[in-house]
């Protein structure tokens, strides 16, 4: 198992990944892929014709100043991508008959790695209103889709990037992460639980003396069924104590 | 191997998905969320106190304005997550010591898919600046976060729930995991218990005037870390109820 230190050590192969977003309209949604591509850990960024120049100072940026600092601009696709062996667009399904292999994205993003390890990839992103042109696909070997409802296929830009980010970087990152390494509680935890339950419900007449057996089975059932921590034990036995320890000083005084 | 149509159609579970949005700053980012979870076909957005209170305009929602029209707005977590079974936060990766069980999306979207056959799920989001806050996380039964660089874990919200709901509908087309066919308990149900066991600790002495407030917080969360079935949370019920008269009449005798 891989642990979370070692998946995000080993960057090699995202430093292969180059991210192409042909004629962007919007600068905030190259703000927007700028910062998820921080995110996840992908540096190259080109833009190919943005409609706007002042792109680099999109706000949506958010942690990602440097990155957008740094994106490349180009005049064409092809020389966007003159230096990657494999060239992969991306498009809505439905609103063009696809001339070129298409891939569901888990798919594709599977493809995309392995030809990570040794050569350059290029995911391309066409404009908000019309997608990638038909010149541009020109360019791609083959193209990947997310899977959305064929009645809404039409994707936030900053969204759709973020999206293929991060399933091209899901699988490095499967390891769950170790949170709930709390030991559990014991069985004598749980004894000790129902123990003192009884005892506060025995004190509220809760538990009726004919029916005690068959009561404290299943409370102590029931107390078995909570899947607790070591530490919640421990506070829920002192909570049932000053319960009790009230209880039984109320009765008496 | 099932068609995409199949899965899209087959969404009786998508339904039972709930999105809520708290204290959200940026109605763009509400509408973000709309045009997401159009795509993907997940139709319950709840929003609590947003910051703007023209979200319902949001230009980002492209395609998703009747979504949007019919979000539902509440004054509290608890109000919004009353009819939901399983409550999951969001959160970035190291900027608080989680409480909560946390899980790595792709574990923790398992865990939701396989609630989803018998369950409403509420899945929460928090704030731009602050995520969600100690309170909200005491509504949550656990946490889970997607795998971004640690140096750079804090996401755009929109794309955030893009990603998130992309992970759900992922898989749609393999067999969810089963889960336990006992109903789970609501929320609802957490929400009377603490109630009631915070008033049988004030009554016990257990809960000192001066640290009332963190006091509850913290037992909302022991009871939210109980996983109960929703039998189970009514027998709780009784047994504190039963406490709690036995006290109160007690001190009143």
């Amino acid at each position: 198992v891989e642990t979370e230190e070692k998946s995000f050590s080993d960057t090699a192969w995202l430093d292969r990944l180059v991210v192409v977003l042909v004629a962007t309209r919007n600068p905030l949604n190259i703000g927007a892929a700028a910062r998820a591509m921080s995110n996840f850990g992908i540096t190259h960024l080109r833009v190919v014709n943005p409609y706007d120049v002042a792109f680099r100072e999109a706000r949506s940026a958010v942690g990602a100043a440097e990155l957008l600092a740094r994106a490349e601009e180009y005049q064409s696709v092809s020389e966007a991508v003159e230096d990657c062996s494999l060239v992969v667009g991306t498009t809505g399904i439905g609103h063009r008959e696809p001339q070129h292999p298409l891939y569901v994205l888990a798919e594709g993003a599977a493809r995309i790695r392995g030809h990570l390890e040794t050569g350059n990839v290029a995911l391309l992103f066409g404009s908000e209103k019309r997608g990638l042109s038909n010149e541009d696909l020109a360019h791609c070997n083959w193209l990947i889709h997310i899977p959305t409802r064929p009645e809404h296929y039409s994707m936030n830009l900053g969204q759709a990037v973020a999206i293929c980010l991060y399933e091209l970087i899901r699988e490095s990152r499967r390891a769950p992460i170790a949170s709930s390494s709390e030991p559990a509680a014991s069985a004598g935890d749980y004894e000790r639980i129902s123990t003192i339950l009884i005892e506060a419900l025995d004190s509220s007449g809760y538990i009726q003396s004919q029916q005690q057996a068959v009561m404290e089975e299943d409370i102590r059932r029931l107390v078995r069924r909570l899947q607790l921590s070591d530490g919640d034990a421990k506070t829920w036995l002192g909570i049932f104590r000053k319960m009790v320890w009230k209880l039984r000083s109320e009765s008496h005084s």
